[in-house]
């Protein structure tokens, strides 16, 4: 057997796994590649790889022997029982401490499982988001890490290497334990999820209800890239909208308004039933996709439903357009804000450490939702770590005030055009019952308590002999049923 | 042995299980009862059951020795672990054609298994959704039976004679196949978290909004109530509003805004995630709960975030008052749209027939949610069985055109002054988007394949050389990675 010769080594010779190999040898690391069907990796060192220092593998025996120690393994292969099987391939070869990653699409639990496994038996894991697409993973990619703490300090140096860079800052730091790194990663493509929808929502109000040409709003867009709004999905919204079929029309007005989804908005969607948290603009994100899929159904719907007499505008466009920037922008920062309160309270569940700070710095750059907005959060969350809202910073704070009444204007106005502002309109209302005191949960409270005998607590300052500080009070509202109990009564 | 008298039993003696068993005996069954802690079928049988025809039984072989054949066995246990316990401690003693009826709270996957396990045993099994906790256990629940077609036959005259009446129908049909009666529970449940939420926007708006006193707003419920909003929840709604304290101060007011939930709201929300459904009114009424349970983020929230400055209102309230009901109508016309929708896709996804009159008529009443409205979704469902949407149907077509220049002006209104309306806002956004025969997906789909290759279709009409019907387009939008595929990229 040579001297083991290998930084780092890659199980998977997809687009992917390729592009990150190249990166990975650009930045001066000895990379191993190997893949299941062998043919695959001798083409990548004819062609692609050639005259590089990579180093092929034709075995996973051959892999594991060509590593260093502790030995660093990224398998970037299909998510699923495919990971695992390798894992189990690799593991009859390994030493204690040599450290397994995953740089798939892996949903969290699985990333969580794996870690507990491999370190039950002496080796470490990492679950790594990797996000950037092909053109990131070959030229810097947004590197999230998490699993086994113990693993970071051996990875560090290759993985903030490979990273995008921003302003000198790598956009990878350690994200936390066991799943974190996957859970961040979902979190992210929820939230690019929502940033879409809410670029599409925009684009909606300016073409149906301003009336205005793509080649305007491309315009609009590229201003909007000069400012608060400045980012990678504007910019190339701004591109998109540019782009002219032969004959001269934009191609956005011939694309089938039917969006597809890969599932990771969707499970972050149910990540945040699951924790509790309110991330609605997310959620509003996912459905609107879903109610995108159904055309057929809404092409016969708008046959037979009728919206409201359109009004030409009438009012300073300019003013409107402004309006509309700062409806966008806030509605972004309830969004990042929502995202943000997942991450808090899944990290106080499962006893994750979250980077915050980190979280943000990895997404400012090499991703999909990269954007000078991240700069921002990351500022935030450097001056208080322990910061319980976006909203509570004083920049998003301030910026959120400004905004405000421009955004209530733009959505009173598509309400009124027939225009859907989904997730436009669900920030807002998430930021108005979060900034109040009360809200009417009061009402359910009482109904719950009526119809099922599920009981209430008092608000506080309203305490008295029969209404007590931490009871949980029943009320026997129509004089009859007093004896009745909610134990099994599931609503 | 004696001769087999019962004609069904319950196993289970909490209060739903009592009362239920007393119920059934008064329609004339003779109901076998049995119960783990034994002590509890002889207080039973001294108490409430005192004079009547029930039977105890204080073992399962015992239970199943006072059955006539085929025995029909419910359990009224709680969900989970303790419904298998129950169904592999009466196997051994059950004939095949038996029917073992679980009627707890468990979710439709565990039905759709034990469905399966007992048919594959020559056992019947049904899942039946029991809606209208113990008052509507006592004195005639809605029942959603599910599970084995062949078990309907023999329960159905027992059920419907148990279930509550509506203008002499009963509130129990065959739900359909498999997991079908506690899938439609759930949705149900979700409906029944819907309507509370819209219930609650209403109030706020009336209260916060227009600055009326619980008094007057209790007016206004029983107004609504002898209208198309005629429900039971507007109902106690309105009598929760007029009930006060020792003091005289409306007792809602005393009540703490932290809503609770027993999940099955979440249950539904995931349903629709998985299933791709939109189903965002019940989505937006979970995160409600959500947001209003975060009482002590709020309460600091609203001491750094303020709103608009409150103006008072100049308009029209008996106008405004009669837009509110109309909002709330449209409104819950869109969520039920939106369940029924869910269980459409479901049904097909597996291959359930669903009875939707059935489903509309078993809500009609004997649960939370019922309500005239639903005598007006069984007519729609009697007409047209195979109805797309409730929207679709001329009755609620009507009924949304006519609601919709008051919902816009609620919402519009409701928006600039600063309360939130997550329902009403959703529901508003599906309507626009559902009627919209182009939704801006087409920008989603442009950024998809821009940033992922991730490919699009043509739009109808729009066909050329290039973009061709059916087939997956993929653009080089930048002139730059043509050869870029998605296969690995996954967002």
């Amino acid at each position: 057997m040579s001297e083991a010769q290998g930084d780092i080594g890659v199980i998977g010779l997809a687009v992917m796994g390729q592009n990150l190999i190249l990166n990975m040898n650009d930045k001066g690391f000895t990379v191993v590649a190997y893949n299941r069907t062998t043919s695959k990796v001798d083409h990548f060192l004819a062609n692609e790889a050639k005259g590089t220092k990579i180093l092929g593998a034709h075995s996973v025996q051959e892999f594991v022997a060509k590593l260093k120690r502790p030995r660093k393994m990224i398998l970037l292969v299909k998510a699923g029982p495919i990971v695992d099987d390798f894992i189990n391939q690799l593991l009859p070869f390994l030493d204690q401490g040599d450290i397994v990653i995953d740089g798939g699409n892996s949903h969290y639990p699985d990333s969580i499982r794996r870690t507990k496994e491999l370190e039950a038996k002496g080796f470490l894991f990492v679950g790594s988001g990797v996000s950037g697409g092909e053109e990131g993973a070959r030229f810097g990619p947004s590197l999230m890490p998490g699993g086994s703490p113990a693993a970071w300090p051996h990875i560090k140096e290759i993985f903030q290497a490979t990273a995008a860079q921003v302003k000198g800052e790598p956009c990878c730091d350690w994200v936390g334990e066991t799943g974190a790194g996957h859970y961040v990663k979902m979190v992210h493509n929820g939230i690019e999820y929502g940033d879409m929808q809410l670029i599409a929502e925009a684009y909606d109000i300016l073409k149906r209800g301003l009336g205005l040409p793509e080649d305007e709003i491309a315009d609009i867009f590229l201003k909007w890239n000069k400012g608060v709004l400045d980012s990678f999905l504007i910019d190339i919204t701004a591109n998109i909208l540019k782009f002219k079929d032969d004959d001269g029309a934009p191609m956005v007005s011939k694309i089938l308004d039917k969006a597809g989804q890969k599932g990771t908005g969707k499970w972050t969607a149910i990540a945040a039933l699951d924790a509790g948290m309110p991330v609605t603009l997310i959620g509003e994100a996912v459905f609107a996709r879903c109610l995108s899929s159904i055309k057929e159904e809404r092409v016969r719907a708008s046959k037979v439903i009728s919206g409201p007499q359109k009004e030409e505008f009438k009012g300073d466009k300019k003013q409107f357009i402004d309006d509309l920037e700062q409806a966008l922008y806030a509605s972004k920062i309830i969004s990042y804000a929502q995202g943000f309160m997942l991450m808090r309270e899944t990290a106080k569940e499962l006893d994750w450490h979250l980077n915050y700070a980190g979280i943000a710095q990895m997404w400012r750059g090499g991703c999909i939702i990269k954007s000078v907005f991240l700069g921002d959060i990351t500022s935030a969350y450097q001056k208080s770590g322990n910061l319980e809202s976006l909203l509570f910073d004083d920049f998003f704070n301030k910026a959120v005030h400004k905004a405000q009444p421009g955004w209530r204007r733009i959505i009173a106005q598509a309400v009124l055009w027939g225009i859907p502002t989904p997730a436009f309109s669900t920030a807002l209302a998430f930021f108005d019952g979060y900034r109040s005191e009360v809200v009417p949960a009061n009402i359910l409270q009482a109904q719950r308590d009526y119809f099922g005998a599920h009981t209430f607590r008092v608000m506080p300052g309203k305490e008295n002999a029969k209404l007590k500080t931490g009871e949980d009070i029943h009320i026997n509202w129509t004089g009859r049923g007093g004896n009745v109990s909610a134990s099994t009564y599931s609503a």
